[in-house]
């Protein structure tokens, strides 16, 4: 498993150009893609900065020897990579277990190329299939939004903590609602309605944006496109 | 201008019964509003809670006397009082000069009656008039979004503090950018498109919600309804 | 084990009068707590406020008919009640493994009794024998909080999430840094000591503030006093 | 006075060495330091990182050319260059006007020389003689410190947004006590006794920590070191 992700990484490498401003994504394979984009900046000495969308993905750059940059200080994003908790045939994503989804959606949606690096786990033929769409939400307002979001034919629960009491806090202060739905039939139109919702931050529905899909095979690395 | 504000709030106090869950909106009609609910319930010992949507109208609401609860406590919100910047002749509003839009949205869109307050300074042929659009927005991607709302023929300027350095900061950590439209021709529409942008939390648009708009006028309050 | 809580639980229960404003703390003991109080309340039809240290504290009051207030509303917290992760044979506390430190001492500190729920795993002959000392800190400034405890003979750890990728996020939007002691010879000292640190938010060292102690122990609840 | 802000601001552009990492103050002086910085580093081609102390410092640095880092990216800060409300003949300091204090003091204690840049207004015969101490707080606890402050014989009042309803709100997102003391016999002391008070999160006292103030008078600029 670990190597597949590892597999995967190295072929989201081959995006990667001198001069590039990157987005780097959150979770266990874009991990992968981080260190190995350090040793790769190293070793060949380009000149490439990463936009982190996370606590988590900034620590491991600047471990990594890549240099972090925001928002604040870029023209462009050129590429972003980034991992995804489900994917349907047409490449829309369900993405935020981490809880990181609101930076991720601000930096792969400004992103030129928008990579997403997966297993074969998270293949689905419809998205909802398997995992819920995590929702970050305005603390104050979990309590209603969860109730409105039964309209949809979902339940949402509030994403407890571990080694916190209480509801997890994201990386901005919010909560996050894991709604499971039955089946997401138009996943634009859904994004659209859920982000609508007064109090919804951002929620993990990704439509129509990711330009590649590298999934993870056991007979190597398989390419989505758009 | 401060006694047609006082009149003004006054009328709305005809809105409230008692064992009612009031909405308390932030700015200064609204606070004569407070002012008043205030009074009333200690007179008529009625039995009244408020939500409120800033630190500000929570505040004021507990120098008054109004015991105050949060959307975790009540079932449903009976009405909602609150200011607007410009309201047009189909009662769509644009809010959030006071910085408190994301929570008025919380708050005012679940009410059973959205009661507003203005004078008639505030009454617009068409949104954009004479108001920018305050936008909320997670502080690191203020300024993509700055650039990307000029599609919409905008242009959009991060609100700086004056008692306090740098941007003024949200009751919920975020900035806000003043959008200035030439002229927003589906205020509906309009506002879904904005909160579709990633990196925004709310924006000010508060379309086709309010229910009666209650406007000061040298010849008294009028009353405009959907 | 939840046996031995609930006994303690009920034991602090006998501290609680009619009329009182009681804080409400963080974690699985003052949990069971909350529930009993909440039963007493409506049993007895008693006028009890709850100020609660954390969402978790929150929403198990709202659950149990606790009606709950905020510091803004209140002249005097009358008891707290709440747990602690080390107790020292002087009633010095460790604090904070839920993470709900910082609201938990803001309470805590306030109250005219001060009221510590454990069982007896948690009696340590000085504190810093078992478990680190949580410290909640601005984000921005870990890295070199963490270096600089060195000072003290103490190895600290930044805390990471679970359910959540990168580092926990408090309910007051900081880090939190596990800070391991050989031995806190002098707690009240270290606790000056460590909330100096520039960046330090507050500490979970409790020093000369608790008043009682119920410890459950196999042979029932033991009472310890200042 | 704009004049003599910039001719401090050239004085302590002598301090700055090719490979420096210099902590980047908020407010009007400061800002001039900024941007002469920013023209040297483009002039002579330094390699120069900014380590700013706000979003204010932070976006004027962006602007200025001098690329920023965080705390989380270098292994030291070698001066920090910031202004003052209020510089005692020990120089001492009472910084806060700009709400950014926190920041400032993790960045300019770390700092190998802290360079403080004001005018001779500031200059005061002891701490507390004109200006009030900015202390920032959990929000939460704004109003019981208020009170427990009145035992240091001074008087706190919350400081309320003037472009933004009700209180302004840092970048970390607090509020802001100005507590108006009579006199501050020891800085030290006090600096450590306002930290203590569960719920303060940095005040404005920065004691015993200025290595030299830079003051700007009609006759130059004066330099006083300790």
């Amino acid at each position: 498993m670990d190597e597949m992700k590892k597999l995967v990484a190295k072929e989201a490498l081959k995006f990667v150009e001198d001069g590039m401003v990157v987005g780097l994504g959150t979770g266990s394979t874009t991990a992968h893609f981080i260190r190995l984009l350090g040793k790769l900046v190293m070793e060949e000495e380009l000149e490439i900065y990463g936009i982190p969308t996370s606590y988590q993905a900034k620590f491991l750059a600047i471990e990594s020897g890549i240099p972090v940059v925001s928002l604040d200080e870029v023209d462009a994003i050129d590429i972003a990579v980034d991992g995804a908790d489900e994917v349907d045939p047409n490449l829309n994503l369900i993405k935020g277990r981490g809880a990181a989804l609101t930076m991720e959606k601000i930096i792969d949606y400004r992103a030129g190329t928008f990579i997403v690096l997966v297993d074969e786990s998270k293949l689905v033929d419809y998205l909802g299939q398997k995992m819920p769409v995590p929702i970050e939400v305005i603390p104050s307002a979990w309590r209603v939004i969860a109730e409105e979001i039964e309209v949809f034919n979902a339940t949402a629960e509030l994403r407890m903590g571990i080694k916190k009491d209480g509801p997890i806090v994201t990386d901005n202060g919010n909560f996050i609602l894991d709604a499971k739905f039955e089946r997401i039939e138009d996943p634009l139109d859904m994004e659209i309605e859920l982000n609508n919702i007064p109090g919804v931050v951002e929620n993990g529905i990704f439509a129509d944006i990711a330009d590649v899909v590298l999934v993870g095979t056991k007979e190597g690395v398989k390419k989505m496109e758009r």
